[in-house]
């Protein structure tokens, strides 16, 4: 069993895991412990249960079967693997894009309680996909936009809408060249998962290409128009100061937890917060408090300064502090644990999606139509156990943190423009020729109960930062980030000079000593903010993104969805690090073409677009490994080095 | 290892495993010999891939861990591999609809080289689906058709159109009530892919309910839509006389194998193999001789008599005659180690889909606009290597065996009319009540090289036609069922009396001895035949198909749509028998969900539907346990025991 203190760098959490020890209570990190045992066939992608000649294993130590049963070699069975595993990503985020489709459709038909919050996002948007507007209102525009997203989803022909709105033109003559462009979500997971099964698709080649094809479906149906459309209903981010760790849980409030993905639900459970306000006083309260848990709190912290507990490997231990009174969750990355954790305390676990259900859990079933009311419900369910709590086993860890937030490419160019209004791009694009940025690095991702929480994100942050890279954060790393100062003004102090100089010459622009040299972009959807960002730099420079000084990296992955969001970086042409094995060890051929560079081992990713996957799991030697990439790349865009 | 006649029945084949051996060519049955360590954890299905903090296990002997990192136990990890094995049959089965589609839309715009077959089908369809036909022509109601089949891969609410047009509306309100309707095959299939991944759901009731969702998208956008529109396109069966075995490769002749599924492709391929038959002569050969593997086998045996060789488990075998000039395969159940025993003779194995590819095979793609072209260069590739043949090491097994194939509803409803004009349903049901016909058995899905092939399939059948059930085969089992003379009309030396009596009868309404008391209704996704004539009966007898002395089997299990296809009779109230264990022994909640009768456990199969899941491995404990179910459920609609 690791010590709390070999689990997770954050302060709070160790005091949690001491208390559950304590408690008897079994948290995932415990279960981590346990399970150390783990599958050599798993790991490597090299078992195959894809039918009942099987389940198949192939042999890592040449002693064993070098074939499946139906004669599927380790290449085929690991490329099938990664597809599905990229199609379970890619699908998760399809769908969250598709239900804040339907939320928009229903909301300017006057069937859901949701308003247009931001009209010139929506204009952009249905400008960029050739909607005609002259005579619409705002709803018909919404309208138009909604069903142009829809048809992403049920087209037979062309290519993804979103694909064409969003993507460098060049690139996309690349992926066409290819073959890999998509016609429809639903349709290429569809076709994904019919391809991975027995008897189809053997050739690891052709299946690396039906994976980017999954990855571009990601992308564009899945961050791109989940973000855009979220955006349009509920605000584009702008600079929002707020907390984060485990201290934002209030003794004297009423706590709610919300926890997920899909901010159609959280929005409207801070929504009722506020409007229940008096009656939380009434129970001697002092108010509702909100905190969020991976990227719900994303979301509403970005659009609300709602203040972030914690994120993915420790989602259970805001419960042990005993005064969570509700833990609210959509879909995703959301631990059946949970309510094995809240079972021991008098916090309700509330599931609120038909497809999504946990034994144990109270289910308040939420959809745009009557989110209203269910958003009431769960608001009042979290009063009435407030009256339920323990309080002689409530603690709250105090350590909490300052944050800013909010950074989104329209807040971002808005800041710019108040240092040059024509060329907002220009100060940043100089800062990176001149080497004071010396590049960008996307920080995402998750975080994983096997390794220790936070500290591999933090590292590999905080070495890039000295080394004047600025890091655009995302998901449950930049919940890692944030927990630990670098998403704050004093978050300078991990940085070169390059780099203070520039985010202390930002921070002036908005009455800051300095802005984050670490920029919250949001949720793990939002990954679509730092590739518009870097598409926005690269059309300013006239190149494509795969040309960039730029690079992303996920230190502690766990979830398939981050490996979908990998694969789609990887068709821009952006170098991607993952400090977690991906279950591709078992196939020579699909490493390679994964990691190998371009001429090294024949069709890499390299070779196709310009950038390649890492595996370092030492957060100092994947920096390194990162900073080297960007070098390069500084060189062959003739930038000083 | 186990000897030749340990690892199939049929003579032929073992005559080619000894040819293998003799020749150091391995096959299936080798590498099923060899893969016999199969993993414990992934045959009960507690064995969890899906996220980078695994893989996990839970302990099957209580000493290892309960739960997954995440918290998942093994009910959720088992329901949730059971919900992904669900989705890859229907994934198989929707896209194989779907394409069916694309080419009715093609081909009645012009753009593909196919007509229509079948028109009294056809407007039977578009009255079904409430199309007014009224000054329309074939082709504009063949495109109306097409479109509202289209519309099961893209509306976003309502139910799938061919579900309304093809269950008992009985037996839909049944499902609405319980929540599983589908609206969009696609649609499901990603949200079923989204709610099995990591942290989404992870309730195992709410999972099963998952599955029937899958499995109703299998039935109506796999199944039904297929069936129906190739049809359409291709003619709907009548009974047609063929042959059966390794046998029917042809020393003299040209051989082709044409293996896979959707006949898009095999279909074409018989054409172009009579087109070119003057091209053979020239080259010394007879002609072209097509053969059939697996469903594209069974597609062209229904519609143009096409002999069979054989069935899934020794699709290599065919090859090792070193008479096959071209192996031709679309899509599924296509074993990677065909290209293996390809390499050893001067067999072209050819692949022709864009998403199915197999190492060491040539590629001519097909698609529907362009299927002349490809269907000439296939069968061109096929004249070409039979130039290349190695005369010396050619050996075709002998043996072969006469069969009649063809059996549609409205085949067997023509034939009754012989004996009831008005109510031809009325002498079929008669039998059934006297007894004569005790019930009605599907003998359906695979063969297993792990399993001794055709041996389970023919002894569950041979079992119960003693016993004066009616056997309706499809797919791989009828091909054992064919090889073995039960679709003969020497298939009555097998019956009890009851049974013979009838098929001598039904026999002279055709000019034979007897009907085949196992009638060949096609392929597997033809198993809506056997659904269709289940629910003509049913409807006949004023009752939901789920009170009909009736049940299906699939004694040699092995691809997850045997597994989809089952989960979609189970829906319907149908018994359903496998005969090689699904891995969900890990939990005790799936398991008696599936399997345990209504009252014995919670919310069961048979409680919801009528219906259970029977696994037993042994034949006659099979066909007992199916003639105990056929008895009770006589029973109970007041039918003699």
């Amino acid at each position: 069993m690791r010590k709390p203190e070999e689990r997770t760098i954050d302060y709070g959490v160790q005091e949690m895991l001491v208390k559950a020890r304590e408690e008897g209570i079994e948290t995932a990190f415990d279960r981590a412990d346990a399970a150390n045992n783990r599958c050599k066939f798993g790991m490597e992608g090299v078992c195959c249960k894809g039918c009942l000649e099987g389940p198949c294993r192939i042999s890592l130590n040449g002693k064993g079967p070098a074939l499946g049963v139906c004669g599927a070699d380790a290449d085929s069975i690991v490329a099938r693997n990664l597809l599905a595993t990229v199609v379970e990503g890619a699908a998760s985020h399809a769908e969250h894009g598709r239900e804040v489709v339907l939320t928009l459709l229903k909301a300017v038909r006057g069937q859901a309680p949701y308003k247009i919050a931001d009209e010139e996002k929506l204009y952009s948007l249905a400008s960029g996909l050739g909607i005609d507007t002259d005579g619409l209102t705002v709803n018909q525009v919404a309208e138009q936009v909604a069903l142009k997203a829809l048809e992403d989803f049920q087209k037979q022909e062309g290519v993804l809408n979103w694909l064409k709105l969003k993507a460098q033109d060049k690139t996309v003559a690349k992926w066409e060249k290819l073959g890999i462009l998509p016609v429809n979500a639903h349709l290429e997971i569809a076709k994904a998962v019919k391809r991975q099964a027995m008897g189809c698709d053997a050739d690891p080649v052709n299946l690396l290409k039906g994976i980017l094809t999954v990855a571009l479906v990601d992308g564009y149906s899945g961050l791109h128009m989940s973000t855009d459309l979220q955006d349009v209903l509920f605000g584009s981010p702008q600079l929002v100061r707020s907390e984060y760790k485990l201290g934002v849980i209030k003794r004297e409030y009423v706590n709610i937890m919300v926890h997920g993905h899909v901010p159609v639900l959280s929005e409207k459970v801070v929504e009722w917060a506020q409007k229940l306000h008096g009656e939380a006083l009434q129970l001697g309260a002092k108010g509702i408090n909100v905190v969020g848990v991976c990227c719900s709190g994303n979301e509403v912290l970005m659009r609300r300064g709602i203040p972030v507990a914690t994120n993915f490997a420790s989602q259970e231990l805001p419960i042990v502090t005993g005064a969570v009174d509700a833990a609210v969750v959509d879909a995703q990355c959301i631990m059946p644990g949970l309510t094995k954790v809240a079972g021991c305390y008098h916090t309700a676990v509330i599931t609120t999606m038909p497809y999504v259900k946990i034994p144990g859990a109270i289910h308040i079933e939420f959809n745009p139509r009557a989110a209203d009311d269910a958003a009431e419900k769960i608001v009042r369910l979290a009063l009435d156990r407030y009256q339920q709590r323990d309080e002689a086993r409530i603690r709250i860890p105090e350590d909490k943190i300052e944050v800013y937030a909010g950074f989104s490419t329209k807040q971002i160019t808005g800041l710019l423009q108040k240092l040059n209004k024509e060329r907002p791009l220009q100060p940043l694009v100089e800062a990176m020729e001149k080497g004071d940025i010396y590049g960008i690095v996307a920080l995402v991702g998750c975080t994983n109960p096997r390794t220790k929480q936070d500290w591999a994100n933090t590292e590999v942050a905080k070495y890039l930062m000295r080394n004047n890279v600025l890091i655009v954060g995302t998901g449950c790393a930049a919940h890692s980030l944030a927990k630990f100062g670098l998403m704050s003004p004093q978050g300078v102090e991990y940085c070169g000079s390059g780099l203070r100089r520039v985010m202390e010459t930002l921070g002036g622009l908005v009455d800051l000593p300095a802005l984050p040299p670490a920029w919250h972009m949001g949720s793990c959807v939002d990954n679509s903010r730092i590739d518009e960002l870097l598409i926005a730099v690269a059309d300013y420079l006239g190149v494509e993104v795969s040309r960039l000084p730029v690079a992303a990296s996920s230190p502690e992955t766990h979830h398939p969805k981050a490996i979908a969001i990998g694969s789609y970086f990887l068709t821009q042409g952006v170098d991607v690090h993952v400090g977690v094995k991906p279950p591709v060890g078992g196939s020579e051929l699909v490493s390679k073409a994964l990691t190998a560079g371009a001429g090294e081992y024949g069709l890499t990713m390299e070779e196709l677009f310009g950038g390649k996957l890492i595996v370092e799991e030492d957060p100092v030697l994947a920096a390194q490994k990162l900073l080297e990439r960007i070098n390069r790349k500084r060189k062959a865009l003739g930038l000083s080095a």
